[in-house]
Parts: C-alpha cells; structure tokens; sequence
C-alpha cells in the first residue's frame, strides 16, 4: 500500500520532570515515520537544514523509511523547545525557530504521488491542501491540526478538512474548530464538512472515535489511554498515535469501522510506547511481540462482557 | 441481600448553565438510595429536621426504600448551595449549612444490623468506623470520602479505609490520600491498607477499577463516562455511580473481578441517567428496561474486538 506522510522535521529542546535533553530528533513527521514504519513503507516529505545529523538520516534510512521527498537546504533544521510540568499533558513551548521550515513547500515526488495512505501532519492547512492536490488516487487521507491554525486559517483548514477521509486533533481543538461544547456534536460538524471519521485525541484520558450511525454504539468508540508506568516525555505522542492508526488501516487494507477501531487501539498502544523515552528512543527498540503483547492487554483492560457472537460479527476479526 | 447506606439527605440549591432550582431533594444517601432502589431493598440511615418536605419521605416509600433508620429531629435540614460553570464536572460550593446534620450519629437499628452491603457515603471518617461496628456480618462493605477528610481526619480515613472492601474516590483524592501522581501505584497503596478494590471515578471521562493481579489486564478495568447527550446536572453523579455499582453486586451476589467490572457499568450508566435532570428527577421514571438498552449500547461503545471463547470466561456473564 505505502504510506506517505508531510510534515516537520525538527531538533528539540526538551525539558520533563523526567529529565531534560537537548537537540534531540523530533518533528511530527519523524515521529509518524518512525511509528509507521513498523506497520508498511513509509515515504516522508519534509525539509532539514544542513546541520541535521547524518546519523539522523541513516536511522531513518535503516528503518526502510523512503527519503526521496526529504528536502535538505542551506540553512538551519527547525528547532522546537519546550517544557512539561507534573501534568504531563500539555506542553509549554519556550522557543521556536522555523528556520527552514518557515519556507517549506512540499514537492511529492512523481513515484510518490501513487501512494495510497496519506497523513498531513500539523502543517499550514494550504500546505496541506497543495499535498492532496500532488496526490493522483489516494485511498486515505488524514490530517492533524492545532489550534493556531483554527484561529488564523479557519477557512484553508476548513477546505482541507473537508477534502479528508479522517481527521485527527485533540478534545480543545475539536470544540474550537466547531464551536460547540458538546464532543460529539462537534465532531458531527466535523463529519458533515465530508470526513468519514473524526477521531478526538484526549492525552492521558485516551480518545474517541467518531464515525456516522444511527446508534450511538454504532458511531462512536471510546479508548482509555493505556497505563504507563513511567511517563519520561509525552512529546510525539499524537503523532504516533496517528501513525498506529495509519499503519494498522494500511497494512489491512480495510477501511471499516471495526478496522478503525483496531486502528485507533493500535494508535494507542504506539503512543503508549513512544513516552516511555525521549525522542523516538523507544521505538528505535520496539519490537513487534510487545505491540502485541500490549494489545492483547488492553483487550482485558476495556472489555467487560463478551459481545455474542452475532452482535460480534463486526469486530471479531484479529489484529491483521 | 440488602443494602444499607448511611450518609447525608440534604435540600440543595443548584444553578448549572441549565438553569436553577431551589430546595430540591439532594444528599449523597438521597441519591445513592433512590438508584439502588433499582436494584435491590435499600435502607437508609441519615438523619432530616422538620421542615424536610413529606412528600419526600413518600417519594422515598413509594421506590420500597426502607426508612426505619430515618431520623427526624427538631431544626432543619441540612443544606446545600452550589453552581456549575461550562465545565460541569465540578461544583463551586456557595453555601453548606450543616443543620441537623452537623450533630449527626448514626444509629443502625437492630434488625438492619444483618444487612449484607453497606455504603458509607461521604461522611467523617469516624462515623463511617461507627457504622461499621455496628454492623454484624457485612458481605461487601464500601466508602466514599473527599479532600476536607483527608486533610483534617488523614488517620480516621486510613483506619475506615482499612476496614472496607471497596473504595471510590475520585482522581484528584486518590492522588492525594496516596501521595503518588500516578494513578496505579495510588491505587496500589490504598489496596495495600486492605480494600480488595478501589474505583477512581474520572468525571466526564469515566473511571478506572483497580484491584490485585498480576497482569494488567487482570488488575485494571477502565471505563468511560457513558456520553450524554446534554447534562443538566451533574449532582450526585458519583453517588448513584456508587449506586450501581453495590446494586448490581447485590442483586448477583457475586464479588468476582468480572462481576466487578458489570457493577461499574452499572454505575456509569446510573450515572448517565442522574445528570440528565436535577435532583433524583430522571431516576423517579427510569426504567430498567432503559438501563438494559444503555448497558448494552457501552458495550458497542466500548469494546474492539471479542475475546476468544477462551479467554473469554471470566467475563461472560451477562447483567443479571
């Protein structure tokens, strides 16, 4: 299938009460990429300055990430700094420089324009719209967003929703875009703009999966977080998570709702991971077993009564 | 089996963006009576002043709530004043006066002293170790608390808390009765004074039910709020969630973990119902049948994928 995500890549400035750690890899696009390549072939389009380290490259490069659609120009990589408190759920941004990013357009490769899973990481909503306009058939579009681009590009933001398949922001900014208070009247606005799926990011509360039906328990899926442990840095957690969901519908191959669902556990379980560590560290040695392993888990963490097997028809099938 | 609950009966005024109402029928043992009517014989113990309104106390009667512990003493009521912001999962108290309630002793009268569940709602620490003493041979017993207890009365909520196999608190308290941020090994000290289960109730997100176990998935189940379309209240939430969670012990008669995780359904889905209205008002016309629909629909809302026969055992049973 291929995946093929835009978005930023970037070395951080790091601080958590963990510990603190500086000019780190980072960026939502490597973040996605490291996650996603675990599931099927990732191709990344973004930009690094000259001082991105070339052992940044090989990691990626081990990871059979394609980098033919990562640009490297004069200049310096986009650096984000920022700080956690004890509530690990939002971070405070200290600095951060653009550099070239700031000028980023992105250029899909001709071999890449084929591909049939796409995420739009939190970039300019008409940067992102430029993205799907380059792509020729694509399956499964996805974007991400923040709240800055709700208030100072509604209407770009609006016109790329509206061309998505699913989109993906957290609980604030689902209620700012469509200023409603209630979650699932404002992703309903969401899915009335086009997407066939909302999903609503909730930090350490986990997240919620909105999709069209009559029934509530036909339109809506709800996920915990899964426990960990030791919190050391939250940062890419989104990013991440929307990698698992990426991966799982495109190495599936199925875009049903019991698919999304599945999804949106596997999104979960990678998220789950990704703050074990800083940066991408624990990804670098994760391993497939403890996907699953963590999988089966949170089965017996949410589940509470067996489905009978006719009203399990539609989610019976096993993680692919 | 039977149900005792001992804890405040109360006549509140609430403003939520909803709209107000004054003098309406409020307290922790009020609520927690009224769902667990539901499920099996209540009798209550708490204590009212003159002016409490017989229409009440018949309302009360008609749901075959048991009001022999009901004492009626000269003074008023205790009373309740609080608001709701547009975040309803907390209340700004404005006003408390104690009444009646401030010189309040629980007396079990003999023959409610064989009753099998007990539910001490949020009262001092010492009352609750009062109740328990008095009792004969509680089968499952059960407390509530908050912040003012375990500030001011640390060392009697550690002894009531010793005592009892179940507690409910919320996130806020569990962390601060354990003096641990996360929220497991929290749960873990409290297990560790010798309850078999804690559940953390988590406001529009749920909760969690802790209890021992090796694996995850064995020691932890978590549950989302049941969404609600438009709250309009949220007062007494946590006590008719405690409602149905000791209902639905009761009227099984099991106390296994899986048993355990249908009595917090159970709850949330009580719950669902209580903030639709003010007051007790939604649950004088639930109807079970309602409650099945809900429960089942959770179900959809929150399961993934089923469970292997195998694997499936424990959790099989359905609501009784």
């Amino acid at each position: 299938m291929g995946i093929l995500v835009v978005g930023s890549i970037a070395l951080d400035d790091v601080s958590t009460p963990a510990g603190q750690r500086q000019g780190i890899l980072g960026g939502a696009c490597t973040y996605f990429s490291t996650a996603a390549s675990l599931y099927d072939r990732v191709s990344l389009v973004g930009v690094v300055g000259e001082d991105f380290p070339q052992e940044h490259v090989r990691f990626l490069s081990a990871r059979d990430i394609d980098l033919r659609g990562l640009q490297v120009v004069p200049g310096r990589t986009f650096h984000w700094s920022g700080q956690y408190g004890e509530d690990l759920d939002e971070a405070q941004t200290l600095d951060t420089q653009l550099n070239v990013f700031g000028a980023f357009h992105p250029v899909i490769p001709d071999d890449l324009r084929d591909l049939e899973y796409v995420f739009l990481a939190n970039i300019h909503p008409e940067l992102q719209i430029e993205v799907l306009e380059q792509m020729r058939a694509p399956r499964l579009t996805a974007l991400d967003s923040m709240n800055y681009w709700i208030v100072s590009s509604r209407e770009a933001l609006t016109r790329a929703i509206s061309m998505v398949d699913l989109v993906l922001l957290n609980e604030a900014e689902v209620r700012m875009f469509a200023e409603r208070a209630n979650l699932l009247d404002a992703a309903q606005h969401i899915l009335d703009l086009g997407p066939g799926a909302v999903v609503i990011k909730r930090g350490q509360y986990g997240s919620m999966l909105v999709t069209r039906g009559e029934r509530l328990g036909e339109r809506l899926f709800i996920a915990p977080a899964y426990p960990v442990a030791n919190v050391v840095d939250p940062t890419g957690a989104g990013d991440t998570f929307a990698a698992g969901v990426m991966g799982y519908l495109a190495r599936c191959g199925e875009d049903s709702v019991a698919a999304l669902r599945r999804a949106v556990v596997n999104g979960t379980i990678i998220a789950s991971f990704t703050v074990e560590d800083f940066s991408i560290d624990r990804l670098r040695t994760l391993e497939w077993s403890e996907v699953e392993a963590r999988y089966n888990e949170f089965r017996h963490v949410t589940h509470f009564d067996g489905l009978t097997v006719e009203e399990m028809s539609p989610l019976t099938q096993r993680i692919c």
